[in-house]
């Protein structure tokens, strides 16, 4: 008689056939390709899939969706890879549905400012598309991912001050589901009060309950006027409260971003900036030319409150780039600073009250450990980011990185803030949510068996069953 | 033997038992509070509950939940009573939990722009409670509602346009789950990729999935300067036409209300407005004084091209005043218009640049009917109300009215818009619920029958399960 992973082989084995069947060449069981869509690249473990499906269209999606739900098989969707928690690994094994190839723009309505786009779209594609009609889409999570991926993990990023997360700029989407069954979650209407809000539950559903193949998002009318600058500060605190001060007088910033002492130093070394070294506020303005003059001018006038500035400002886009493009090379500038050792990207957000002592405390933690990990943040949303360096052979500062993680974490939640602002939850940060939604984790995991009875979609991500 | 009725009735019973155990004078069986407490006065049919609970408390909630669970008995959340589609009444009867006591404004984070409230707050209340901090809460339905009402049923109103609805402006929420467990949805944080969105689902879910007992709002600074203003326009397409570009241009605009010719005329009657009976829309702006005065001259070149204007718009507060008051009474004003007529209200939302199309057809469709019908609507969301006529003891007028509905619905959802903009589903939308979101309302009932069993949270309301 079979054993039990005989058995599980074998269905595995039948899933895959069938669907090289239906896929010929486009289902690969390479080493190389299995192993490349199974880790992200980040201290969460990897696992390679038994196959990765590139697939065309939604259809393909509902029919292999079928096979493996035939079979018992998990799903992972895969978009760029580019996620930074663990989602895409197959810890149990499966198929990948990797969405790369689906990467159609299928409308865009001008009027209504919005458009309608697969999966595999990324958002740098989607902006080249999207620049003759006078529309962008805002949202900017620093990499080129998928619009797909984005929208599974509820992305942000830079400009969500102004113009909010994935939560709020997708439209609808369409998704197959565990079942089978495709599903278009809501219409093109702006609002809608007509029954439960299946947007926002996929939204940042990472992959648990369903396939994502289409997209509908809002698009923005691109401002006449950017205005953008720097300002030094002399603390972090400082800085933070120039930052509530802006937000709290409804000074409609685009971008505001904070970049601590050791960041500054690690991007003056990399991008040879020549910047005071000492905390300093990134900040982006959108609107007419008087409108960003007036809020330039306003802003210049809070820091000055706090001790900060002086406020430098340009219009120009080749200064606005140079600029952001350093904000953007954060990462790669302290990974120059400490070559040798791996950085571990994570990410919390607390209320903005709470964000000046939550950063200091873990500074002084870093400090007192003495670990080297950069903050960056999008403090106009109380969100930010450590950078933790670790040298991995070495099993007491892996210890200490790993201490020091949990502390910043468990010290977000206890501020009421969350585990995660902008990663998600993959595997990496399932230990958490106990401690940031209590009973909200029962209400998580009725949906998921709900909606997933034979656990198929993403296995061992955000809730385990 | 008891038969299953004769059962039914003794389990209310010991329900109401149980419960008047608990609250004593707080739990009334009267009559006229229960026929209060279960008609909205609409068409919709009212039913009274077997009891009303006037709770004090989330545990109270979670006590009267965890004996209503105990019987099977029906609970039905009671904030105003002031919503439209059925969501009060007591079909199956049951127990209607009226929250209007649980009033109390539990925290203001001035910093952090945001609140948390017991859901018998109205939003009114709220705002006279803020206007010493310089915040206030925009969403406004028209009705004095309560928050906890306006939050399940994702409410949103004039100013959705520029502040969004319920959906974006829920920070968090606490509420009693079918299982008697409480759940907080989210921290105070201002984003999160935590797991899955809790609170949207929560938010219009009409009392099918929990009680609301606590909700956490997002706040905005008074603006500065607020300008508002009227303008006339030749027919309904040019002053559509002249809200799509005023939205695609970016212009932040607060409030873009449309009147049609038949709502101005009986306007001008009720309130002595003396307005020119063409279509007509009502504009607000909020900023600096610079930015508002800007936003109102750009919107009057926008005007111009589509042959609309003048524009007047006012900065003084008696003159806005005065016009929102005209706006907000439009209902009355049409009421007056048709005395011994009952109106029934129903709002539908389409794509904006559909929104003429959709208002003319509708509006040819009662004219060749002989059917009085005045038009409002929130247009930079391509949101609008249509308040219709009729004398019930005529049958023939009836059927008439409900076939025009009905063909209203059907063409919005054709436009790939939504049966319910704002109003949401209740008893009255049901129906139509297939129409619009197919497979997607297999996902809704799998989710009503995994988080309420025993469909005790305001049964026969959104799907039947």
């Amino acid at each position: 008689m079979a054993t039990p992973a005989q058995l599980k082989r074998n269905s595995v084995a039948q899933a895959v056939g069938e669907i090289a069947g239906l896929l010929g060449e486009r289902l690969s069981q390479s080493q190389a390709v299995r192993d490349q869509h199974g880790d992200d690249l980040t201290w969460n473990p990897g696992a390679a899939p038994d196959a990765v499906a590139f697939v065309d269209t939604t259809e393909e999606v509902q029919a292999i969706v079928q096979i493996c739900s035939k079979y018992e098989v998990p799903v992972i969707p895969y978009g760029t890879g580019t996620s930074l928690e663990g989602h895409i690994s197959a810890p149990s094994g499966g198929v990948s549905i990797d969405v790369s190839r689906m990467n159609d723009i299928l409308e865009v309505n001008v009027e209504d400012l919005d458009c309608r786009v697969e999966p595999g779209v990324t958002r740098k594609q989607l902006n080249s598309y999207l620049r003759d009609t006078g529309l962008f889409f805002p949202i900017d999570p620093g990499a080129d991912a998928s619009i797909g991926g984005m929208t599974a993990t509820r992305a942000s990023g830079t400009n969500a001050v102004r113009y909010g997360t994935m939560r709020e700029n997708v439209l609808n989407l369409t998704a197959v589901m565990p079942n089978g069954e495709i599903v278009r979650t809501a219409r093109r209407a702006k609002k809608s009060a007509a029954g439960y809000d299946l947007t926002r539950l996929l939204v940042g559903s990472e992959g648990t309950l369903g396939v994502i193949t289409e997209i509908g998002l809002k698009l923005y009318g691109i401002p006449v006027s950017i205005a953008a600058g720097i300002c030094p500060f002399p603390s972090l605190e400082a800085a933070c409260n120039a930052v509530i001060m802006t937000i709290q007088l409804g000074i409609p910033v685009a971008r505001i971003e904070l970049l601590d002492e050791e960041q500054v130093k690690a991007t003056n070394n990399y991008a040879g900036l020549g910047l005071p070294e000492t905390p300093m506020l990134f900040l982006e303005f959108h609107g007419t030319e008087a409108g960003t003059q007036e809020q330039s001018e306003m802003f210049g006038e809070i820091a000055a409150e706090y001790g900060g500035g002086p406020f430098d400002w340009a219009t120009k886009e080749e200064d606005r780039n140079r600029l952001w493009q350093a904000r953007h090379d954060a990462f790669w500038a302290v990974k120059a600073a400490m070559p040798g050792k791996e950085a571990f990207a994570t990410d919390v957000c607390v209320p903005i009250s709470r964000l000046a002592e939550c950063v200091s405390e873990t500074k002084k933690d870093l400090d007192e450990q003495g670990l080297y990990a950069p903050i960056v943040g999008h403090v106009g949303d109380g969100n930010f980011h450590a950078s933790l360096f670790c040298d991995r052979s070495d099993p007491d500062e892996v210890k200490k990185v790993k201490d020091v993680y949990e502390r910043l974490i468990l010290r977000a939640i206890a501020m009421d803030g969350t585990c995660t602002g902008e990663h998600g939850v993959g595997t990496g940060k399932m230990k958490f949510l106990e401690a940031e939604h209590g009973a909200g984790l029962h209400v998580m995991r009725s949906i998921k068996r709900a909606i997933d009875p034979k656990n198929i979609m993403n296995p061992g991500k955000i809730v385990q069953l």
